[in-house]
């Protein structure tokens, strides 16, 4: 975990536009603050300075009492960090849902606010009734109840979800506000399973298997097929989600994880698999979830999340205040393994930076990259792009485009680029 | 990270009592859940099997529409998945609920689920109104704005949090019946903060500092001395809590994290920092938090929480179904950095196998151990045992009261025991 070493508080070197030593970023970055002569002032009467600043009513009262609620939420004052629904789809049952990412901090999305994409809304599966069926080319076919399940050797691993879907609005032009509406279809947990390989195992898989058929229970029966490697390799039948059982909204009870995998390939629901000589093709991997390319032939079977990131702060719909120091914060993310290095433009790529990568640095996860950047003022446009382990660079939209032309809706992992006006304004800009 | 080579499916070696390969596994551990003749049947048909096997009303309806709620909550049957109060204090505003570790999977605590204490309540701090003040032993006192805080470096990092108080009741007896009552004072979380380091830099400490007061704005004025070492080392201002905003239960808007020491240091709804030549010998080091001895004098300032595990399944409250294997899961942690190694037995401390770690086993973290058991129907008693990197062994009770006495409330660190009934009824032993 070479990487690791980037993370911590690493400030930039003294004497560059972008960088500044501790020094140079103390007098300039906390003038905004406002210093006030307390020395000298003992500790009670500093407190009560700072109680005056604060006007800490909360002081003087006794809060809410304990366990109200025994499932805690957010702060009321947090009210608008919530998911929001597309206004694309005709029907809230077929439809999807964004993580405020820029709201959102490090690398794990609350359950709370994890993105949704329902293909007949969210079935409502009494686990004690839920059954997976494991069947087709085994030896001794299964029908499994959760407690069977859970039961099993199980793993626990840290990886992020995307929808091949998201950023879809933005081959052709800028179009949503906000990295919600832009990149808000992807999210990360530390799920917990049984891998697949013990339930092949258990099955034995007959000479000749190659692909995995798996389905859900819900009204969609959405299915797909998945081949043979990556069932035996970290697929995972996955039970709890941030340490809690999988919610609703996330396949509860059971759900498959293929970290790295196109989002809708990790059946939620999840109720079948059936091993097979042969791919299903499936509607969802025939009439949909498949590139239309500039021939008009279309690409099947595309199944990786290639490298990708975003800046998540400043992003779109915020507004800068005054000049000087802050942090740019965002995440990167490979579904090919682990990512290698970030770097950051303040300039639309004129110039890049090398971003500081947060520790441990997982494979097929999402990486928090920071920098500082020293905000003059006037206009900016800011931009990330990363490498992954396996060198892949991220494109510009540009260079998809050049390959994959305009007919496309899924697979978007252009940089992203946000536009600082001079009055601090930050907007969705292609540049 | 050699200990992540420990982690994955590794079943036990073929021939053993406790031991079995996949194979032996197999046969005996899955006889339990029915085997189903499904050979030969096609896709659909078996798809209706399952189907019916699930009552799968839910298969054959629309279900719940997108962003219904959202903020997301469990599902309905996970209704019992709640924090839990104690019951020995004479009031709600000063007490603590306890996190449901028996339900509970991987690493990560969700946040409606972090275990609670508080002594006068939750505040509801409004995020604008907010300060921090820097002062004492400074050459540039400083108030800091929530949005100060924010512009500054961050790092994100995944600590437990435990409570000094957790196990408090087991000293002389088994109490509490279930392992949420047991160990459930604490949690873990990824925190997202700015290194206190930063802050020190930025006020100028003056010669001679070696302490820090960290002093709370909830009614109790909540206040502890902390060693300049540890503020410099890794002490960080939290602001965000797996991702989102903290919680108010648990400091919202600005916590200290302390990683490694006792809960209640990690001062909540931080308002004020003092640097100092000496520590301030508050009330909550003094009166409260401290360790008296057989010899009636009581320890100050005992920090750290030392290597501690406990299995959290099976334990108590849990009734074991039929016979066969099962794995056996659990969680470890040090104030002192990783753990190195835990040890399973099922005969009260006879014997000892040595568990799997999950990967990555992180510093001053929970790591999740688990290890494959073949329950062959009769009483037995389960233990964990952790090392940490230091080469600490967690103590049995006998060892830790040889030290300790029975004059203490804090710090009990012990062995616990599980006792499995002829029955399959597990319960809080001492043995």
């Amino acid at each position: 975990m070479r990487d690791s070493e980037k993370e911590g508080a690493q400030l930039p070197a003294p004497g560059q536009p972008e960088h500044a030593g501790r020094r140079q970023f103390m007098l300039r970055g906390t003038a905004a603050a406002g210093v006030l002569a307390l020395d000298g002032l003992r500790g009670a009467a500093a407190a009560d300075t700072a109680g005056k600043a604060g006007a800490a009513a909360w002081t003087h009262e006794q809060g809410r009492p304990i366990v109200s609620p025994p499932y805690g939420m957010p702060s009321s004052y947090e009210s608008d960090v919530v998911r929001r629904a597309t206004d694309l789809t005709p029907t809230p049952l077929s439809s999807w849902s964004f993580t405020p990412l820029q709201d959102l901090h490090g690398i794990i999305t609350p359950n709370g606010l994890f993105f949704e994409r329902h293909h007949a809304g969210v079935p409502a599966i009494d686990p004690e009734q839920h059954r997976l069926v494991v069947h087709g080319m085994v030896d001794r076919p299964l029908v499994l109840t959760m407690d069977d399940i859970m039961r099993l050797p199980s793993v626990s691993r840290i990886h992020f979800l995307e929808c091949s879907g998201n950023t879809l609005t933005e081959w052709k032009g800028p179009k949503e506000k906000t990295v919600q509406g832009t990149h808000g279809l992807l999210s990360c947990a530390e799920w917990t399973g049984v891998p697949l390989s013990v339930i092949a195992e258990q099955v034995g898989l007959k000479a000749g298997v190659r692909w995995m058929l798996a389905e859900g229970a819900d009204a969609a029966v959405m299915d797909r097929s998945i081949p043979i490697a990556k069932v035996l390799d970290d697929a995972l039948l996955v039970y709890a989600q941030n340490g809690e059982r999988l919610r609703p909204e996330q396949g509860y009870p059971l759900r498959l994880l293929l970290p790295g995998y196109e989002g809708n390939m990790n059946i939620k629901w999840l109720r079948r698999l059936k091993f097979s000589e042969q791919p299903f093709y499936t509607r969802e991997e025939t009439s949909k979830y498949s590139d239309l390319m500039p021939d008009g032939k279309a690409r099947l079977f595309t199944f990786d999340m290639e490298a990708k990131s975003v800046i998540t702060s400043p992003s779109g719909g915020m507004r800068l205040g005054q000049p000087g120091y802050r942090e740019i914060s965002g995440l990167a993310w490979s579904g090919r393994g682990r990512i290698r290095r970030v770097d950051v433009s303040v300039d639309g790529g004129k110039s890049w930076q090398e971003a500081r990568l947060q520790a441990p640095v997982l494979s097929k996860c999402l990486t928090r990259f920071r920098m500082m950047w020293n905000w003059q003022g006037g206009p900016a446009i800011l931009q990330s792009r990363c490498i992954d382990e396996t060198g892949y660079v991220q494109p510009t939209l540009a260079e998809l485009v050049a390959v994959r032309g305009l007919n496309s809706v899924y697979h978007l992992n252009a940089i992203q680029s946000w536009g600082v006006a001079q009055n601090g304004e930050v907007s969705n800009v292609h540049a």
